[in-house]
């Protein structure tokens, strides 16, 4: 890894500048014109392949074929982007036509939705494609038509730096406006950016105390910005006696594999499986002890799961089903165990996310004393149930599910996050700063829009989307009805 | 005025655990039984008339006409939500089937929106009836099946325990669940409530100080909430050379109109209006003079609104062209002047918001320089442009307006905002803590509700709203299509 000097005060005011100067520019393209840009940046990354693909596995210990298929979903997530452009219906363009008979005194009221202005990410270290420099805060803030400032993550800055290269030079190529995306690198150059004037909304991805110190520097701005901040999660499974008993053997498999996959180092990760408390664990352990040992991200990323796995397994409540073997960075998966009781007299330790290959059994005795983990469980990603369908306490866990988390998964696994229009990668804090929104799927572009609405413009002056010839077909809700293009 | 005792904490505990009680009651009601709730408070409220106008109009010293048209755009409003609740689009219901060619592994996935949980309010001062106890913020929380406390206006605590008496009644009466509307009194609950945590969202109408004071209890709660806060605003006014030589009396005459209306006690008052420097102010002048004097909101926002006229009218960089009478509690308007170049130098003072009977005039000399103003002006409800369709400062000065506030109006003027789909009530900070919504009009209900995915679960143990059949007839999207029923 060569090092770069940090960005300095200076430069970052200087790419925030030029970011801001881009800004109206870029807004005033036709979303035809962003979807073009959005495409072109698609094809250059997919052809920078076999220089990006191997500094990733390099910088991120992963293997090749992982991190192919991660810039795979890359590029497909921004070609999505530039179908969801070309579709309008982002926009949530809506025509009120003066009414005299209205309820209020009613003039023509027309609204769209406008980009925010310039928008700083900060990417994750677990996906250094998908989550990071060309990854969905980017590819969602260009969508909506707000300049770029990516804070590089330290665990891969050459991916970083040449994943920049290839997403600026497809813009500018494409006729993006200058100061349409930039790289900066450092901690200092990075909490500045996000309480520099000239910005107007951050993305985050990662972790819960490092997150929490950003959206604190936003909210206590002079003038507070947006957050969307995703910071952790320990996605919890509940599996059913029913399930169990139909089976078990398969839902244990997948949980193990699901548990390990990727060393455990995502975020939806199930950190906690509750499991009746007969359940035989025999194979469940013998597949834990089975597993091979894998390199984790970074240094720091294996410090904090050694201090997470330490505290678990050290605490008086669990018991070590399998330890985790450690040869130099190469960790296998651990397996820990508590009983439902425990769980919820010390939920404060024991439901704290361990990024990393560890996992947590719950065993409980009484199925409907399940429903009671909903008052310790903290916002999340996702709940998963494993269920039968005429399973008594389905309904209520998919309820409990609901209220917790972005996403209730049944009888699957909640790793692996589809890129699709219905997707939900949020949820209440901490699993999200901003509970509203979603940062995986179609509709992640609205956390970066806000809503204008023009009072009595002549025609000539509106916006193209707003005229009564919808010059460019975007979908419009006309007086409240369904939208028409 | 009859006091009573502020809420303790223990009663505010009380009041939040029946509200969170209620929370998943109200949530699994249809769409179409919420609106049943709505239109029983509108009906409730409106056949209280008799009994709230007065009330209101001896509270916050307003005309009994007023308050009777403000009570019918109340009710007008909760029926239109409840009109929103049928409709369902609301509700953003998309399904994507299980689809092997995806570009990512794709199961089924299936959203809709679910209410956040407990909303506190606090309303404002100056519109006792559609932005207090069952205003705007209430009904859109209500409808989005979220449970309401409301924190008394200290301004009409009569009104406010009246119209919340009338409200309880109406929901009890309607088979709505025990805790779904609460009241609660004094400064210390408002503040407990919004740290509370059962408290899921707030929302509040007011002062910047007060407003963002709360912002930050909201931000720095172990777990942050969501804070809809409307602020301020000055709601600049941008006045051609074309329209001032087309039309100038008719748009000074509109000026002192908006200006004056109601003591000037609109967070949309239009404080600052931008007139070429050679505009003949004598008729203005005279009809500032001739105003008559009227009573301030109350003793709190009377002492503000002399502090912020004073620190105006002693400013070295503004002539007082109008001194407002002041007798006893009774002012009339004053209008005030200054130069472009002064309000650029000085727009930390000149542009704060100064709640009451006051408006500044800026005499410009070059109309395109009107457009540093842009440097100058924070985050805006509205901004008001008067020209002529072929002004060739037109285009320039809307998209100025665009770009820092929710609501662009031509040819017309701030106060007033219409109650329909298309409608932003909003704008960046310090007009909102939440730049991506509205608090008037139907979208108003978006602020209270969050996405849940539901992936790979069976017809039976699906939400209605995502059931192939969709009993409920809720437009969805279904793959991304344009949203059907």
């Amino acid at each position: 890894m060569t090092t770069a000097p940090d960005t300095t005060p200076e430069e970052l005011d200087a790419v925030l500048e030029r970011a801001a100067a881009a800004a109206p520019l870029l807004a005033a393209l036709t979303p035809g014109e962003r979807a073009g840009l959005l495409r072109a940046v698609a094809d250059a990354l997919d052809g920078a392949a076999d220089r990006l693909v191997p500094l990733a596995a390099e910088e991120a210990h992963y293997p090749e074929a992982r991190c192919k298929g991660e810039l795979g979903r890359t590029t497909f997530q921004l070609r999505l982007f530039a179908q969801t452009l070309e579709d309008g219906s982002y926009l949530e363009a809506a025509v009120d036509p003066a009414d005299p008979e209205w309820g209020t005194p009613r003039p023509d009221v027309r609204r769209i939705l406008v980009p925010l202005g310039p928008v700083v990410v900060f990417g994750a270290s677990n996906f250094p494609f998908a989550f990071a420099t060309a990854g969905g805060d980017s590819a969602s803030a260009l969508a909506a038509g707000c300049p770029v400032v990516v804070k590089a993550h330290p665990g891969h800055p050459e991916l970083a730096r040449a994943t920049a290269g290839v997403v600026v030079d497809a813009l500018t190529g494409a006729g993006a406006p200058e100061g349409s995306f930039a790289l900066v690198e450092g901690m200092e150059a990075g909490r500045l950016a996000v309480t520099h004037p000239l910005t107007r909304a951050v993305g985050f991805t990662g972790s819960i105390p490092g997150g929490r110190a950003l959206f604190d520097l936003a909210a206590a701005r002079p003038e507070p910005i947006p957050f969307y901040g995703e910071l952790g999660s320990v996605n919890p499974v509940f599996v059913t006696r029913a399930a169990m008993a139909a089976r078990g053997e398969q839902i244990l498999g997948g949980y193990a594999d699901s548990a390990a996959m990727g060393s455990g180092q995502f975020c939806t990760k199930p950190g906690v499986v509750f499991l009746p408390e007969d359940a035989d664990l025999g194979a469940l352990v013998a597949d834990f002890a089975d597993r091979a040992a894998g390199p984790l991200l970074n240094d720091r990323v294996a410090e904090g799961f050694e201090r997470g796995l330490d505290a678990l397994s050290g605490h008086p409540a669990t018991e070590v089903l399998v330890q985790g073997r450690h040869t130099g960075d190469d960790w296998s998966p651990s397996l820990l165990r508590t009983d439902l009781d425990s769980l919820l007299e010390h939920a404060d330790t024991l439901l704290e996310e361990c990024f990393g290959p560890a996992t947590l059994v719950v065993a409980y005795a009484d199925e409907r004393r399940l429903l009671e983990a909903a008052g310790v469980l903290r916002g999340q990603l996702t709940v998963t149930v494993h269920g039968e369908e005429d399973d008594p306490v389905a309904p209520a866990l998919l309820a409990l599910g609901a209220s917790v988390a972005g996403r209730v998964v049944w009888n699957g696994w909640p790793t692996g996050v589809a890129v699709t229009y219905a997707m939900t990668h949020g949820g209440p804090y901490p699993a999200t700063t901003a509970p509203l929104h979603t940062s995986v799927g179609t509709t992640a572009i609205r956390r970066f829009l806000r809503p204008v609405s023009f009072q009595s413009v002549p025609q000539s002056l509106l916006p193209r989307e707003l005229r009564d010839d919808n010059p460019l077909g975007v979908p419009r809700r006309v007086n409240g009805a369904a939208p028409t293009v």
